[in-house]
């Protein structure tokens, strides 16, 4: 019994992250319009690329599952793409504006870490060890993308702004 | 000019990190309480003090800028909190409950993980080496928060889920 409820919390949370990935592929273009630096605006087209296999690979779970994607709202993620939203309609010069995209878009990949990094522990609980391993593709491809928009703001985007007059 | 703005993003996000850790202390205690696993009502216990302290040193930081620390509703932790409320609302075996629990708590640690990474760098770039040593502090608290919780979900509470009748 405890078992299945385990599995149906598994559902429930992959339902959640589906959610969340959904509205990532809707925020993405408009955060990769509103950066200036073109490294910055390249970091979110390929993530934006990435996200959208990411979403496949959830399809391909729900299908090993037996089990539908939608039906689950993540707030989290409203309110995470509230914030960078907000930010983008503020009055900010273009090089601050960037480091508050670098900033706003670290909070998602976290969020995504954390839930892809739970989610594989869980998935590997219940023994499911090909699911665990998809969910693992894609917690490397999160760090990787977090890892990335470190270097941008530790390089170039914090700079730029610091030194534009 | 630049430079300014720059030290207006660094305050706004320290208010929406305030608002944050605001919001986590009024949930820790009854994510507490919903807690079956006296490992896990202890983490959550302890965090909540850890976290107290952590207000205290962004106090400290606001003094050092010569701001405000109110002003700005963190709407992300709102989600993350919303969705730590529906989990604790559902009606999962304790076990299961407490797994819940633990994935909710990472993604706020994530959250937080991210903020204040954001953060010191940004103190950094803006040549606030004292505000950037405070933030680095509590970032390496909240890693370590995230690595406990880690350990209990790969350790016991998983397993106990998945073992209960």
């Amino acid at each position: 019994m405890s078992e299945q409820a385990l599995k149906d919390l598994l559902i429930e949370e992959l339902q959640d992250t589906y959610s969340a990935e959904t509205q990532i592929t809707e925020a993405l273009p408009k955060m990769a319009q509103a950066a200036s630096s073109p490294q910055l605006k390249q970091a979110f087209e390929t993530h934006l690329r990435e996200t959208e296999g990411q979403i496949r690979r959830l399809e391909q779970i729900f299908q090993i599952l037996g089990a539908q994607p939608g039906g689950n709202t993540c707030e989290a993620t409203q309110g995470l793409i509230e914030e960078a939203e907000e930010i983008m309609g503020e009055d900010h010069p273009p090089e601050v504006l960037d480091v508050a995209l670098v900033m706003a878009a670290q909070k998602v990949e976290h969020y995504e870490i954390a839930s892809y990094g739970s989610l594989r522990t869980l998935a590997q609980t219940c023994g499911m060890d090909d699911i665990a391993r998809l969910l693992e593709q894609t917690l490397e491809e999160e760090k990787a993308t977090d890892q990335k928009l470190n270097q941008l703001a530790e390089g170039d985007i914090n700079q730029r702004a610091f030194k534009a007059a």
